[in-house]
């Protein structure tokens, strides 16, 4: 990945100021997903990050994650696995919660979603306060997986999310803020 | 798309009974997302209702209709865009409101998102009572978007959602039940 992609990155990223609420400049990404060359970009980028490793399934989060994963999987043919908000899966499943700055969030994973010692690659759009990373490590563990890397298109650095990442597999951001 | 392709994709999906509520028969697609090479049957039996046309832009439906959008998106050179349950979009959106079974629901797009005469394609992964889809169809009118087609991976044809879909685009699914 070079430099001049990375800025065409960065620059494509569209700052929304107060969204979600007043006070918070969103980093919203989906100028990046609407730009053909830019989302491959993207996904260039987060792919470089496991080079020459096999990975067996690619898990992304409910729902920005999805994007990302998805397009992943099929380019480098591995199965790929959502890990939903609560009560969206609809078969036997796997859940954690999580503290949110008001109250918690639970996410979940299907029981037979990774198998003992399968790689695993786990990505989203943003590593924010990392809550819901943390939690999806959890959830990769409880079912044995072998993580082999995780990797954040965004990393909002000053939240320091990724303090809360329980793993020894590499924590890789593409941006960082 | 071959017979036989088709009927491993259909015996991949897993009947889940009782889901989301009792008397349900909920079509699981995981087990296909999992599987990368049954996965990619699905992509490519989607990428096949468009083939040798220019699309601009895929439209997947939060949020499973992400995993197929975004991948074809990626496969196909066009631009990926997310129509989203209300509230999760930072910028400047049009919204549509639509019945559900109890009470109702809003999905929104970015203003931005399509340009007046963009081909777009619209994907998603069922087709049950419609309403999603109609609305989505909607909303890329009041962008003036040309909708080229619209695939669902899977039709409940005894729900009749297809008589909802004001279009004269063609409405493909890949499996019907």
């Amino acid at each position: 990945m070079n430099d001049f992609s990375l800025k065409r990155l960065n620059d494509t990223i569209r700052d929304v100021p107060d969204f979600p609420k007043p006070g918070i400049l969103f980093k919203d990404i989906t100028p990046v997903l609407a730009d053909p060359e830019v989302f491959s970009i993207a996904l260039d980028a987060m792919e470089e990050k496991v080079t020459g490793q096999r990975i067996d399934k690619i898990i992304g989060i409910d729902a920005r994650g999805f994007i990302f994963g998805a397009a992943l999987a099929d380019r480098m043919k591995a199965g790929f696995i959502p890990l939903r908000k609560k009560g969206k899966l609809p078969y036997k499943s796997h859940e954690v919660s999580y503290s949110l700055e008001y109250g918690e969030a639970t996410i979940e994973i299907h029981e037979d979603a990774v198998s003992p010692g399968e790689r695993v690659y786990l990505v989203d759009d943003l590593l924010a306060t990392g809550g819901t990373a943390a939690a999806a490590i959890d959830l990769i563990g409880r079912l044995k997986g072998d993580l082999v890397a995780v990797t954040f298109l965004v990393e909002l650095a000053f939240l320091n999310g990724r303090e809360k990442m329980k793993t020894p597999a590499p924590v890789h951001s593409i941006l960082t803020y």
